[in-house]
């Protein structure tokens, strides 16, 4: 649960999207810096954040913001990464820790490690944790509660700041897993990055359809279509950057699933319904597996009201 | 909103599953009956509808519940059909209405139409409300609240018969839309056919992984994984009859998805990131115009709570 006590002096965010500001109000609700800086690419975002107050100061560039900070992190989609390291490497305090919030952690290092000063100690992260909603006005103190963690440190991190940047995921909510990156991007092509990719394509097929209207594909979306539209509701720089920087994982188990696919196309071309009821019945354990870990609600329908609410 | 006045006398449920107990829940909350009788296939699905009370009467034999019914309304698996209709046609009512809940609805007419007496109105329904609950204990009244129910009749039901069903699903809160039953499996393979497939499809493709574990794939989940697993948790045996009955309309947008997915891993491959960019703008679209036309909660995440509630 939250930790009262400031773990780093100074915090700074770079990017104020959905995960920066999220990480603003749980630093601010916990006490875990004793100041947090700001900079974001658009003039508008950063008028917000000012607004909202989940910084305690805003600036006009990355290199002021990182200025002096002892714990930086970048959550900026992947693309932008490199040049927003180059920009601020000169700056950078000795024995400062760099991290970053990225989907990807291969791409990440190879974009962000040789920028870096030797005396700058790198860690990346990645918050299993996320809305389809984006920008500065959709962050909240609780999108890391009981949610998961991953940190990916480089070999030349020291111990001491890989400890305290688990310490830091903690105290806002998550458990802590550390991993090397290329594991962490086998695991995340699959329980992230192809249900995206599927869900963009079913979206995808379902606006090119002549004997069906669009209107009718909305209509009667509550059938299913509507679970998988959320995931495909998320920010677009940010997954085309993901797809593009984790390409082999994802080609890997796009690969296997067509497979999978195929085999049950034809379990349906042949009528094999013992080989369909075995399948669905096995799905069934996965979510049941899902629900005991904490990691989705049991409520029915995701606990979507049904009268009260405006739905 | 709910009817205050009885529609029918009485109600005949076959099967009491989460359909079919949720009728019998909607129509005791808007005294739509005077009587509803029930029949489950299983001993024990019967004392549980007993012991809840979503029924007046409980009977040993579909053909006991039907007798004497002015709409019956059967709530089996479509594989189930066929021999239900057979053993209650000799029985039913002159002049009552025939109805069912099926998912597809070319293969609920050629089940049925045959065995049914020229007395007798069909006019199959499908309501497009559920959840990936299944069982008696799982219903309740507001399952079609605000939901879309489809009737196709058959050419020989009489108008009112069809008008008096429209006003009893309008009744139990759901708005009604009458369309050919060939239309509405082409609709049903995209809007809900097609993303079960698909669901059960990726859980299946992580459940086969070498190097990456189950425990790691259930860990991480939120990523996006877990949103597939919900429908992927529907009644196998109801789901398993769905793709062997429409089968050429699945056959069909399936087809056509793995068209469109290729196009996406070529995309990918050859790091066409604009093209990337264009589909992932596009299908934010449709999200939003499912949330405007009500088919969806806005809320981040499907409103699951992040601190509160029991995750």
């Amino acid at each position: 649960m939250p930790n009262t006590k400031p773990i780093y002096d100074t915090i700074c965010l770079i990017g104020l999207g959905l995960i920066g500001s999220s990480i603003g109000h749980a630093v601010k609700r916990g006490g875990l810096a004793k100041h947090i800086s700001g900079y974001a690419r658009s003039e508008e975002t950063r008028q917000i954040a000012k607004k909202i107050g989940f910084v305690d100061s805003i600036h006009d560039s990355a290199a002021s913001a990182a200025q002096g900070a002892d714990l930086i992190i970048i959550c900026a989609p992947v693309g932008a990464m490199e040049s927003i390291t180059k920009e601020i490497a000169p700056v950078l305090k000795a024995g400062a820790t760099m991290t970053d919030v990225g989907s990807v952690k291969q791409a990440v290092i190879a974009a962000i490690e040789p920028h870096l000063p030797d005396n700058v100690n790198f860690v990346p992260a990645h918050p299993i944790a996320g809305s389809e909603k984006s920008g500065p006005e959709s962050g909240f103190a609780e999108l890391f509660q009981d949610r998961w963690c991953i940190l990916t440190p480089v070999e030349s991190a020291s111990i001491e700041s890989v400890e305290l940047l688990e310490k830091f995921w903690k105290a806002l909510g998550s458990s802590v897993e550390v991993m090397s990156a290329k594991h962490h991007d086998s695991v995340l092509a699959i329980t992230s990055h192809l249900p995206h990719l599927i869900a963009y394509s079913i979206v995808s097929t379902a606006s090119d359809l002549e004997d069906v209207t669009q209107s009718e594909v909305i209509k009667f979306s509550a059938g299913g279509f509507r679970d998988f539209t959320r995931i495909a509701a998320s920010d677009p720089t940010m997954w085309r950057d993901v797809f593009l920087t984790n390409k082999e994982a994802v080609l890997e188990m796009l690969g296997r699933f067509s497979e999978d696919l195929s085999a049950l196309q034809r379990s349906i071309r042949w009528s094999d319904g013992d080989a369909l009821f075995d399948l669905f019945t096995r799905s069934k354990e996965t979510r049941n597996n899902i629900i005991e870990a904490g990691q989705d609600t049991d409520a029915p329908d995701f606990g979507r009201g049904h009268i009260s609410e405006k739905e």
